[in-house]
């Protein structure tokens, strides 16, 4: 049955962006596939209209290309396997769609193609209060989970900064300002429900949906690693078991001032080399620090500042706080302002997380592209000073730094006129030298936004020929066609 | 060039094993095949004696088959990727070796070939202390990289008993007592060095060699975490960065006895949910006890019993063990021993890991078998209770039960008489009795000692039909002509 109108297809732009062994896709669904759509999930779950298409074409980046062909939304995993299925056997695309927070462009539809917006699939399945494990479908977001935590003593750490979907956060191996206590996806993640390409359905894990696993395995090769972060190139996840961590009995946040990036940088290596068990360590420069004082009436020194959270027992943290401002006192630190009550931490961390929306709001009519690399610990501090250098020299002067230094891993937020195209040059040309620096010092193109549409040149030059080769060979081999996310990652 | 000499083929028994895909071999090598080999590694480092084969040709477990037809010990990695490539030209079996110290199986040569012991390329090849990393080379063991540190404040926590080689660890997931603090090889594994099949040379990370890596990544897919436990059937690790932590400030170890094994279990489950950050967390029952103290002279009481380790500042420490001291005690605990003293407590732990060793020394003429299960920790009382029983009814009587419950994951060591064929049978049964009920619980049948030759039909009972037809894409991909440690894991 050839559901495809081959008389309507038109050549697509992106075609030439499709991996090694796929099959093409040149063109829009015929009406006849529509209704193929809608035989599976149900005529209100289906939408071909522009403005659904547009709002599901893009993420909260700069990328831009075309929409993709339809918009369905699955009720369930059987759904999501027949739809997979379906556009398996005509050789149509598959966008797997969360929230679209995503910041490098990984549900562009590329080639066009079905969206799969999975977020009417959120139930929360099973908590397991004694494993400290919960199951969830894909549109439960990290804070939805949260809220349902919130009188169990347990909660999931991880936290990219918007309210991302939990199974998008394990597509794209999401970290944020906790990770360097709790670690990122990639550690609290443990197992997998994902529906292969052709439709067949892969637990990473385990044979069965599981309420809760071991804490660790060695049985076999480590599936769950490899779906962690493959950005829905490899299948569509359809629910995760997660690890869930106690709550701290007590948190303390703080900021401290510095009279330079370098001084607040070797106290973040400082305290690491420590040992002290920070939960948050943040980093924002002066520029940051005088948007944020603006948008969330604060009234901190503008200058270069570590936001930094510890959790424990009230006794540790009296302890962990003494060693750390020890340590910040002595790279010239000034301006503690320590906040123990859960109102004052919320109105700091709202202030800290705040900054993209923040930005933005500051900057009507502007678009923001971020970039996100990560290095080795001792490599901060020059990177930072020669990337602020820099910002300056590319007249990118609105353009602030943040970052998760703990981590090694940090933002530099640079406003883009969307009318202009050379400042849009200049963005581009400043973030692949910002890349290109970072691998140069043993450091990564990107520490928790993924590759996407944008950073797979520099995703060729941190891997080399032979990981590149790897990785398209794995690519290749589970998903034959081509027709998982096309365009991105490879 | 046919190196082979075809006129001397003999029929393999093991042939069976070799994986879909592969090339089966057949036959013992030609004088021409070891003569190439020789002139890859030199004349000395070729050896085809029947005494070496047999020592390169099984671990410490049971499991016995042929030995290697040779065996070669290349001195750096481009003779081990020569080694490789002329191997893959060949059509001929490769089997890394380490220490040998594995417990399934993992080198034994199921169908012959060419064993690579990689113990001469023992180099510490970089130690960044500001990052916390270091490059080890596949000779390397765990306590040799300790030893070099010793001065450093910095140690890799890794310890799974043995003084197994690190890139050994890595090919097999170990993790040990300290993985409930540090986590396992997973966790603490940077970037490996790998000679793929063929001989190209890959980076899972970064494209060269690094001193040091970024603690996070987001760049494409997680190589590093698929070559970690792939025991051997994919490539040969050649070198391994790794993540190494700071020395804790000071260390208290103790051992607490317990009216039963529910109380010492219940007492575990309680202390991690009290989130103390327990760095060791491990049991013995009654029978191992008693070995430890005749083997190490300890004057512990007959009993099951937890040894718990503590890491931190000196004030950390009194809370933890304040707390654990309170937990143990409301679960009947008594006859604590604290000990603060490093002698002391390398006592205690030597104790801990001298079980398997003390228990052989303990029955001369046996072998021993070591059972791996993981079960998610809020199952370990019932398992833990059920399987005293079984190893009771199964008349395995002199068996053992050691376990880093902490994660779960538990030992029974079983005596087995090699003279006995009935005992053997039994031992097997019990074995894969457990393996089932740990996965009718959600675990898994190996936490730590992978699946070698002995846990094939259980892995695939674990991840299911598609797990493993996922599993096997990725093995045929990798290793097109199943040439890599055949026979293993699929």
């Amino acid at each position: 049955m050839a559901l495809l109108r081959a008389a309507t297809w038109k050549l697509s732009p992106w075609r030439g962006y499709c991996s090694r062994g796929s099959q093409v896709w040149c063109g829009e669904l015929s009406q006849g596939f529509v209704e193929a759509l809608k035989a599976v999930v149900g005529d209100p779950h289906v939408s071909t209209a522009a403005s659904v298409r547009e709002h599901h074409g893009h993420d909260e980046s700069m990328h831009r290309c075309q929409p993709p062909d339809a918009v369905v939304w699955p009720q369930n995993v059987d759904q999501v396997r027949r739809l997979a299925a379906l556009c398996y056997s005509q050789g149509v695309p598959i966008i797997p769609f969360g929230t679209g927070t995503g910041l490098e462009g990984g549900v562009c539809a590329v080639q066009g193609g079905v969206c799969i917006n999975l977020t009417h699939m959120n139930r929360i399945m099973e908590l397991n209060m004694e494993d400290f494990s919960v199951v969830v479908e894909p549109g439960v977001t990290r804070k939805t989970l949260n809220m349902h935590l919130r009188d169990s003593g347990l909660w999931f750490p991880v936290d990219p900064g918007a309210d991302a979907s939990l199974c998008g956060m394990a597509a794209t191996a999401a970290s944020g300002t906790n990770a360097v206590r709790y670690g990122t996806m990639q550690d609290n993640v443990v197992n997998l429900e994902v529906v292969l390409p052709d439709g067949r359905l892969l637990h990473t894990h385990s044979p069965t949906l599981c309420i809760s696993g071991p804490r660790k395995s060695a049985a076999g090769y480590n599936l769950t690693g490899l779906f962690v972060g493959s950005e829905g190139t490899l299948g569509l996840i359809t629910s995760a078991t997660l690890r869930l961590h106690p709550v701290p009995e007590a948190t303390v946040a703080a900021t401290c001032a510095f009279p330079s990036v370098q001084a607040a940088v070797d106290s973040t290596v400082q305290i690491l080399q420590a040992a002290v068990p920070v939960a948050r360590l943040e980093f924002l420069d002066d520029v940051m620090m005088d948007a944020c004082n603006k948008h969330s009436k604060l009234d901190c020194p503008v200058a270069p500042t570590l936001f930094l959270e510890f959790h424990g027992s009230k006794q540790a943290l009296a302890e962990q706080v003494q060693r750390t401002e020890a340590i910040t006192q002595d790279n010239g630190g000034s301006h503690f302002a320590w906040a123990n009550e859960a109102e004052k931490r919320s109105q700091l961390w709202a202030a800290r997380h705040n900054a993209w929306y923040a930005m933005l709001a500051l900057s009507p009519g502007c678009k923001a592209y971020s970039t996100d690399v990560c290095v080795p610990i001792s490599r901060l501090p020059e990177i930072l000073v020669q990337t602020k250098k820099e910002l300056r020299a590319s007249r990118l002067t609105g353009s602030r730094i943040v970052g998760h230094v703990g981590d090694g891993n940090f933002h530099c937020i640079l406003l883009v006129n969307p009318d202009d195209a050379e400042e849009q040059t200049r963005v581009k040309a400043f973030a692949e030298n910002l890349g290109r620096q970072a691998l140069a010092l043993h450091g990564t193109c990107t520490g928790e936004h993924g590759i996407g549409l944008g950073k797979r040149q520099l995703l060729h030059e941190e891997v080399g020929a032979v990981g590149m080769e790897t990785m398209r060979q794995l690519k290749v081999t589970l998903d034959p066609r081509g027709l998982m996310n096309p365009g991105k990652v490879l």
